[in-house]
C-alpha cells in the first residue's frame, strides 16, 4: 500500500491508531488546530506545528522570501488564533539544500521575524540540516488560553450562528492574479492588495481572543483549507449539520472585480481557496450583538453566513435559491 | 554566497541576527538543548526540536523504520533530559514521498509509541504532507523543569569534575559493525548488542532528573555530536577550559572487543561518533559522591572523565602522558 492509496487523513488515521493513549495532562490532542495541554492551574499551553514543502506549498515564482517567512509563521499563528489563544514561542527546522543561496534565508527570516513582532512572538529554537531533496520549513508555535477557555472544533449547538471574521477567497484571488495575464487590466494598487491578500495574510488572534473571552463561541477554526473544509470539521466534531447562504459570503470588491476580468468564479475562490486565515466558526445567537461591538470596537468585521441545524454535513443555499450540499474538498495533498 | 559555504553553526548565527529579541518570558532561548520558558510561578515548560532528512541522517541499509522511530524520539527526549528535565508532549510531522510504503511508517510509529510509553511521553499533534525529495522528520517536544533547576551550558567552574553517564562510542562502533564485514567474527549477542547502541539509544532522563535536583551540576550537554563537540560547547558557554583523560573515557568491553576485529579507534568513536545520548557536564567536586549513590541506587553508572580549568578548549591527555588540544569537529551537516 502506497501513501497516494490512502490520501493524507487515512494516514493520519493509520499512523494513530499507533500511539498510546494519552494521559490526563492533555485537553485536547490530535485533531483540532492546537493541541491543548494542561501544565498549571490558570493556563492551557497551546501547541501547533506546520510543515512547508518548496514545490508543494510555495513556489518561488508566486512568492518572495520575505513574504514566504511570513506567511509561514501565519500558519502557526493563526491556529493558535483558531483556538482562541495567545502566540508565545517558536521553534523553527530547515532542511535546506547544499548549494541553496543564504539570501533568500535570510529575507525569510525577517519575514518571519517581521510578524513574530507584530503578534509578540519569540523565535527561541530550530534544527537546520541539509537535504538532497527541497526546502523543507517546520514551524512549531506554543500559545496560551485560559484554563478552559479554548476554542474547540466540537462545541456547535442546533441553533448556533456561523461566523466568518472579515473577508474570505482572497488568497485565492492572489494567486490567480500572480498567475494570470489579465492582471495588468488591475490598476497597481488593486494588484497589491490581492497579493496581499495571497502573500501577507493576517492571522485574526485579536478575533480569537474576543470570541474565546466571550463565552459564546461555541466551535472554532482557521481558514487554511478552505471555508467548505473547515464547515464540515466542525460539522463532523459537533454532530451537526451547518447550512450557509452564498449571498451572506463575505468576499471583498477587489477579490469580485478580479474574478469577473479573470472569469473566474469568486465563490469558488471562497469556498475551496484556502490560506485566508480568517476565522470561521458558531456562536450562541445570545451572545452575537455582543461579540459584533466588541469587533467592531476593534476594527475588525464578522459576518453571519448561516446557522446550526438537525444532521449531518454542509448545506449551501445558492443565490437561485436552491440548497446543495456542499462537498469539503478544499485541498487534500494526496489526493488533489 | 551558498549555505555550503558558511556551514550550519554560520547560518545559524546569520538568522539569529535576523530575530527579535525575546522577552523576559524566554529564561534560555536559541543556543541549548532545549529553550526554557517561563509560563507559570513554579514550573518551566522547555522545548527542543529535531529534522531528521533520509539519505543524509538516516539510510534503510543500517536502521529499519521502527528503531527509526524509536531513536528519532530518543533524540529529542535526550534533549529534555541534559536540561534535567521531565519530557511530556510531542508534535511530529513527515514530509513523504508519495510512492512511500505505509507500512513503513507504520513502523516509524510504532517505534515512537515504544519509547513514549516507555518515558510518559505523549504524541498530540503533528503535519503530514508529500515531497518530491527525501522522507523529513520533523520531532518537536515540550518538558518541564521545576523553576530555576533547568541544566545550562553555561556554568562550569574551575575545579568542577567532568562527568559522563554510561558509556560512549556504542553507537559508532554499532553503525561500523552493520557496515563491516567483519561482523561475522562477532557472537550474535554480542552483535546485537552493537546494534542497540547504535538503532536504540536510551536518552537518560533520570539522570537528568538526580542531577538537576542535586543542586551540584553546574553544565550538561546530551552527547548527540560526540563528547569532543559537547564539551567544547559546556567550555565556550562556560568560558572556561576542560581537560580530560583518555584513561578515564567509559567505553564498554563490546566495543573496544569490536574496535580490536574492525582495526578501529575505540576512543575515536568515544569522542566524535555521537548519537550515544548519554550526558555528559560537570558538577561541583562536594556534591560528587550523592549524585553517585544516587546514581548506583537507580542502576546508573556515572564516570569522572577530567577536570574545569582555566583558559580555553579542551584538552586531551593520552595514556603517553602528553597532553594535545582536542579538536571540536564531531559532526557538522555541512562541512564534513
Amino acid at each position: 500500500m502506497k501513501l497516494q492509496d490512502v490520501g493524507e487523513f487515512g494516514l493520519i488515521e493509520l499512523l494513530r491508531a499507533k500511539l498510546q493513549p494519552v494521559d490526563q495532562s492533555v485537553v485536547v490532542g490530535i485533531g483540532d488546530d492546537a493541541a491543548v495541554l494542561s501544565y498549571d492551574a490558570a493556563m492551557n499551553v497551546l501547541l501547533t506545528t506546520d510543515m512547508l514543502v518548496e514545490g508543494i506549498h510555495f513556489r518561488e515564482d508566486t512568492i518572495d522570501f520575505q513574504s514566504l517567512g511570513w506567511k509561514s509563521m501565519a500558519a502557526s499563528i493563526s491556529d493558535i488564533a483558531a483556538m482562541g489563544g495567545i502566540p508565545k514561542h517558536a521553534v523553527i527546522s530547515l532542511a535546506i539544500p547544499p548549494s541553496y543561496e543564504i539570501l533568500k534565508l535570510e529575507q525569510l527570516y525577517e519575514g518571519i521575524a517581521e510578524i513574530g513582532r507584530l503578534h509578540h512572538t519569540c523565535i527561541i529554537g530550530g534544527d537546520i540540516t541539509k537535504t538532497n531533496g527541497p526546502l523543507v520549513i517546520s514551524v512549531t508555535l506554543t500559545g496560551q488560553t485560559e484554563q478552559g477557555q479554548a476554542l474547540l472544533r466540537s462545541g456547535a449547538q442546533v441553533g448556533d450562528l456561523v461566523f466568518v471574521t472579515n473577508c474570505i477567497g482572497g488568497s485565492a484571488a492572489g494567486l490567480a492574479c500572480l498567475q494570470s495575464d489579465r492582471r495588468t487590466l488591475l490598476t497597481p494598487d488593486q494588484q497589491i492588495k490581492l497579493l496581499h491578500f495571497h502573500q501577507r495574510p493576517q492571522p485574526q488572534v485579536q478575533a480569537g481572543r474576543i470570541l474565546a473571552g466571550s463565552g459564546f463561541c461555541s466551535s472554532c477554526n482557521d481558514i487554511s483549507d478552505g471555508l467548505a473544509s473547515e464547515l464540515h470539521e466542525i460539522a463532523s466534531a459537533s454532530g451537526v449539520s451547518i447550512r450557509i447562504e452564498e449571498s451572506r459570503l463575505p468576499i471583498d470588491s477587489s477579490v469580485r472585480n478580479f474574478a469577473r476580468i479573470d472569469g473566474s468564479d469568486p465563490v469558488n475562490w471562497a469556498l475551496y481557496g484556502g490560506e485566508d486565515y480568517q476565522l470561521t466558526g458558531t456562536i450562541n445567537p445570545l451572545g452575537y450583538a455582543s461579540v459584533l461591538t466588541e469587533f467592531q470596537l476593534h476594527g475588525l468585521e464578522m459576518s453571519i453566513v448561516g446557522r446550526v441545524v438537525q444532521g449531518t454535513g454542509v448545506l449551501l443555499e445558492r443565490l437561485s435559491g436552491e440548497t446543495i450540499p456542499l462537498a469539503a474538498s478544499g485541498y487534500n495533498h494526496f489526493t488533489t
